[in-house]
């Protein structure tokens, strides 16, 4: 292998020759060698963007030579285009605040620059990584940035997918919305309700969930370009702030803020465990979906089979002809997976110590992974599963005439306790609700007709109204 | 004792004679013997009022004996000023979603209304606890409004002791903003900072906090009276569901609202599980700002000993003399806690099943919980520790003047490369940053104190911005 | 009120004057009141049996005044026999390490062997509760004590509640073993099982949480008595270490044993960690039984109604005749409830530093919370639930026959791609897998006999084993 | 792209024509692009293992026609060998428990043994996937056996990086015996402590830590080979499953053994979420030891800085010189990230149903991550952080000369109370205690020698035991 020697105040070290990260990279390289895993494009992204309006905002106080200057800012674009991502070489979780990651992108976009300058890899005479890459910068106010910037493009996708989500639950709320069946609490029959009120209320839980999701991702907005190293703003020209987060803004497409306390914005994670907690919310609402669903489907012969989900591959190794709810199964682990990366984000947004959190590579990694597999797991989940349900509407209908929950409408004609004794005797005799009432001559058929019409039990209103007397309660 | 008997559906029990808790309530006794700890006062006082507004409408859309009624409304009163708590004797974690506890209130208040009625207790010919007690209810609407109320209630206090809080946060940033100190990154000495900055930015984190958990309470105005059992509104008459609600607005003075979808209402706990992640990052900020103190006030000899904490008691059974900073200790353990409580609150908001979410007690339980040892914890910290922190001037100066994070200054100056040159011989010869520029002399005396100006490197700026040349690396 | 008073190091206070307590409990009630919870009689016992060891252990090795001795010993043995308890008044969760708790303890002693010897309460001339009380001792190495002796001795209680579990279990097993059923996997309609398997696969994994706990617990007897403040054991006697250790093991009737490295028993809490690690799994283990017995019992017309859990209480305030799983769910929520005490302790024995936890008291808070509650809820679940559980033969029997499942048993014959096709023929045409297959007359309808013999399908072995040619794949 | 046609019973896909995966593979790509991560390698090695062995098997017990099973034989060697690893496609996380992956197995075995035989890819006439690779198994054995060896074989590597961590503790510890310095507990002064005391109470926690992993691995020796698919063995010979487990034992060479419920172990995963646990607590021990280090090593100049880390690179972009504890963050990083990979599998044990656990793919890829950067981070630890430690002697010796601490050996020869007075009067006057008690001539400077003696006051005894008089206190 061709080399080359990079040094540093550590010592001297042998970077292969074609390498555009250097010493510093390559010694992130040897110390953090955990997860075998790289930045996503997203963060490689937005920490060109970042260099790239540095890099003007800098040109524009006037503290940096335009010639090096442009170099620098053509050889971030290039990294935007989407050039040199296999040179983003660190490990997602490491030690040192992110100062790998960020070395890492003003090691390769000095490399780059210096090479459009005319100079050969490694001459950091022509642009530094440190002077000029990174001036009036600090890792503790890229790479904080970079995260937001990276979570709010991520999120985007995760916006679209919720609204097709949506979108699917509603129309499914629509279509079923005649589908009457056995309301169940506690796993136990209930009252009448209809399947499209199930879906309407799945809808209603992820419109929810959507809008909560909005305004934390709003928080992300705030970015502390300028702090620099603990948030004085030592080594930025007083100009440089406003001018890099203006050009931030129009670079990324994002409505971002400068943080109006950069001491606070650059020590404190707390938006980012915000995000993360409305994730985790997200993934427990996706989750109980999943769980009714796989519930309501469970069959085919020997469980309820309400619904049917679409099949999408065969279920079993060794049992022909099953087929199982693989999609649901999925979307559940992912919030299993969302979960877990909720409680490592926690453990490090709450590890900061004085002036700066250090574990911010770990909580990145986990919140940029939990908005990733929520959308993968999301656009699958409304795809291959919710938009292809059908309904047994004579299963449900079964049910529906053999349960005893309808019981429950007597309540105010007879009182609690005398429907519960009916109850009891129904359930014991093995008869209806129906053919009871009838031995019994308690009402007449047309009154039973009155009271239990299913569909209107599940709507408000007491079925029957106008036979109630004043005093309601049986003598 | 002196027992009365009395029945339901699933048979016969003796009751002491004067409980004014009924049959379901000794069962749930019985059947739920787990943690030895019962409903608080904002629980019981949130029933109560539920229980005198549905009345009040029940009457008013016609369907409950006025005479009936207000015995009702007059036994709930009663126990809304504080009277017959020790009625309500289940334990707080219970299987069946709260019925025990709706039933428990049904019963006390069924039969104090008997007595009022002239009656003897048990005798529920006269106010039946299931059917007028209860009337237009069910425990899937009761309970998740009186968790709601009760966490308004408490939250209330909360809310103080935040703004509490953060004046005292404020007013030390403000006493403090002339103490100019060492900042520190990765616990390695970084550039100066005021320790004013840091007792700001702790206001900052805490003031963001509060707005979080401000919105999401907002959800919790949502309630689902009239859901009944599935949110379907079976057996409440049309009028009910907004009659109900107004009248329990104007009782607990909250800004309640009808749920646009009760059967999602009735069915999913998200925004308490949303009101728990927002206190556990409330109780993260809190750990952040308690392990820096602890961090700042070590010593005392042995320790950094940059401020001094209050002293509140003696800290050692064996060691004279040793002071320990408990109030700060507490704080961390209650943010450990509610991190616990937010995790079984998660648990628990996950595991609803079609219709209803059968965990919520437990749900229940914790929230509240973690809602009353913040609202502690945090006046605890404010009077016993905040408020009471003393600066070590003459130990903050000192380390700043021996520090060489200084040195980060002079980056614009020379350039990243000769700025760590120059560092890493002052570490080697015990020299300050100042004797080694000196000896150099690379800058004149002037220059010197010009660039090394500690107060102006705690704000945003180039320390001597005008000795930069157009071309500010070195040859 | 009455008052005396007491003075410390930081001033002087008001105690009531009949209060055992003094002033450091006095100033860990202002300023600790988080939770309202106290200790429970287990850590006010295990504290009377450490501190009646050590006086012991004192006198034996010469430095402590036989008088003063024989007095501490006597109080000490009282609060043993339980009085004095409503005496320990601190909070459960405090800073300080559990200095407060340690020294109520040592003050209600002292006071007590103060009125013993005939002095008055608070005159602490005649027995000091640092100097005599807590002689060769830190709160470091007695509150560690302390928990291990109460955990061990509640979890006594718990090792009754699982064997008594396991036993009901087994005999479930057996009673079921000869009910035939529909397995069932990922819900769907799975090969045959029977019922006892499935009872004694519960009682198998709850075998393995008790042997796994028993084993976290015996981490359990190592004890750190003479550690005193750091480890290091200043101020005990050489010899003390040793006989407080045997004279302990001796009154507790525990193997408590002297940790060999006492710097490392008194900073470190992992075994705490591994206890409740165990619980949490056990927790596990419960929820899944406790969810299988309810999707199992769901019905009861319009669920899976396989089995029938016996009703303990009438199940809903508006729904007449509803019986719900509530002992089930009881023991979902405790489930809940130990990961969530699970993940606060995890959080605090990670929050060490240098020489000490300082976040024990919350951690011991939970960690018995964690014991006492399944405790009770395994009783509860066994006496209340499983040992009334009952099959529905009828159902179960109804279910096998119409399923699908058995088809799996053709694949040695016939290969699982034509099984596959023959299980989507039976789907299609709602026929039964025997019918379809004396329809196709590709087996006689005694071999049909041999593969179909549903019994043999739920034990290891090829049905039809012999019908198997050298090359089954069929042509 | 050339493609070859394949059919299942959901229908007819086109397959790369030189593709080894199969339709179901295909199927699984489509349905789960989730994380984008695949199977790693040890998963992939015991997959083959796993074929392998049942093929071997199964034409022992005289079912597998021999031509076909040495086919697959010699294809399940290949990927032992490491070829075709590419083939498998699938993500880590994907619904189904796991089917995709074993059917991505059989289909590369099948595909390649067809090849062997002279076949195309994709003629499954010749060697079926289903009913060759897979014949007397099913997803519900092979796919948890394949975890639990891969987490063996992975744990050995783990074993080996504890071993190491362990010698290079130990050596510290011995290093460092003779360093005195200043105790803290509460972050405050506390009583002496050696270095090496401190160093050696890491090594016993380690240590402890794995012996409990070491036991909770020995669980995953169980294996359910046999089970089929719900553990009761159906379309498994009598013989096979001794046979398999134990031609399994010899090519694995891990002491694996069948369990002796197969039903029980085929449903539930108990012993995944126990490795996991003990993982996690591993991890906060690692934490705990990181955080001290990085504590003690604070500095350079306004810190602790009693040793000195070595440096692995620079620490700051913006600070020159700066240099951080990067390997002791990343170790705290990973415990965070094991902390959360513990809580996903503990959601993914805790949601088995009934005969199976169908989240079983997203608890092994946690736990297998887990175990992989426990792994590397310990390596790390150990080689770039823990053996290059050295202790600053000096300023150890300074702050012991200085600290209060050390005034508790006075308690046995003038009771706490009056030590308390002094220590009160050492901190306000600013004077060393033996100044102190020079002045107040309590002791000779001989007598002050023998109590103050800081070596022995790290070991257990009375300091100046002979002073002490029968009745120690000062009257």
């Amino acid at each position: 292998m061709n080399v080359r020697m990079e040094s540093d105040s550590l010592g001297t070290k042998e970077i292969p020759a074609d390498a555009y990260y250097g010493i510093q990279s390559a010694r992130a390289l040897e110390n953090f060698a955990i997860t075998g895993y790289r930045l996503n494009s997203f963060m490689i992204g937005s920490l060109a963007m970042i260099k790239k309006s540095c890099a003007e905002a800098n040109i524009y106080v006037g503290i940096l030579d335009p010639r090096i200057g442009r170099a620098i800012i053509a050889a971030a674009e290039e990294v935007m285009e989407g050039r040199f991502h296999d040179q983003f070489v660190v490990d997602v979780i490491q030690g040192g605040a992110g100062t790998s990651i960020n070395m890492n992108a003003n090691e390769v976009i000095a490399n780059r620059a210096i090479e459009i300058l005319g100079g050969r890899k490694g001459d950091y005479t022509l642009v530094s990584p440190n002077t000029h890459v990174n001036m009036s910068q600090s890792t503790n106010d890229v790479f904080p940035t970079a995260i937001r910037i990276s979570a709010l493009k991520m999120a985007a996708g995760l916006e679209d997918a919720l609204r097709g989500l949506l979108a699917a639950l509603e129309a499914k709320s629509r279509e079923f919305d005649d589908v009457l069946k056995v309301g169940r609490t506690h796993l136990q029959d209930a009252v009448p309700i209809r399947l499209g009120q199930e879906f309407a209320a799945y809808a209603k839980m992820i419109a929810r969930d959507r809008v909560r999701l909005k305004r934390s991702l709003e928080e992300l907005q705030l970015i502390n370009m300028g702090a620099t190293a603990t948030g004085t703003g030592l080594n930025c020209d007083v100009n440089y702030a406003l001018v890099v987060t203006r050009r931030l803004r129009e670079i990324t497409g994002l409505d971002l803020i400068a943080a109006s306390d950069l001491v606070d914005a650059t020590q404190n994670l707390d938006a980012l465990a915000d995000v993360s907690a409305r994730l985790k919310i997200l993934a427990l609402s996706l989750s109980k979906i999943a769980n009714d669903l796989r519930l309501l489907a469970s069959g085919p012969r020997a469980g309820l089979a309400e619904i049917n989900l679409p099949p999408v591959q065969p279920g079993s190794s060794i049992m022909p002809g099953k087929v199982n709810p693989v999609i649901a199964e999925v979307v559940n682990q992912i919030s299993f997976q969302v979960a877990g990366n909720d409680l490592t984000i926690g453990l490090a947004v709450g590890a900061g110590q004085l002036e700066l959190n250090v574990m911010e590579p770990v909580a990145a990694y986990n919140l940029l992974q939990s908005i990733a597999i929520l959308t993968n797991g999301i656009n699958i989940f409304t795809e291959k599963c919710i938009r292809g349900i059908t309904a047994n509407r004579e299963r449900c209908k079964e049910y529906l005439e053999n349960s005893i929950g309808v019981i429950t409408a007597l309540n105010p004609h007879v009182g609690y306790e005398q429907a519960a004794a009916l109850a009891h005797e129904a359930l014991v005799t093995g008869k209806t609700v129906r053919e009871l009432l009838r031995e019994k001559q308690i009402f007449t058929d047309e009154e039973i007709d009155t009271i239990f019409n299913v569909k209107e039990m599940t709507m408000p209103g007491i079925a029957g109204r106008r036979l109630l007397k004043t005093q309601p309660l049986l003598p």
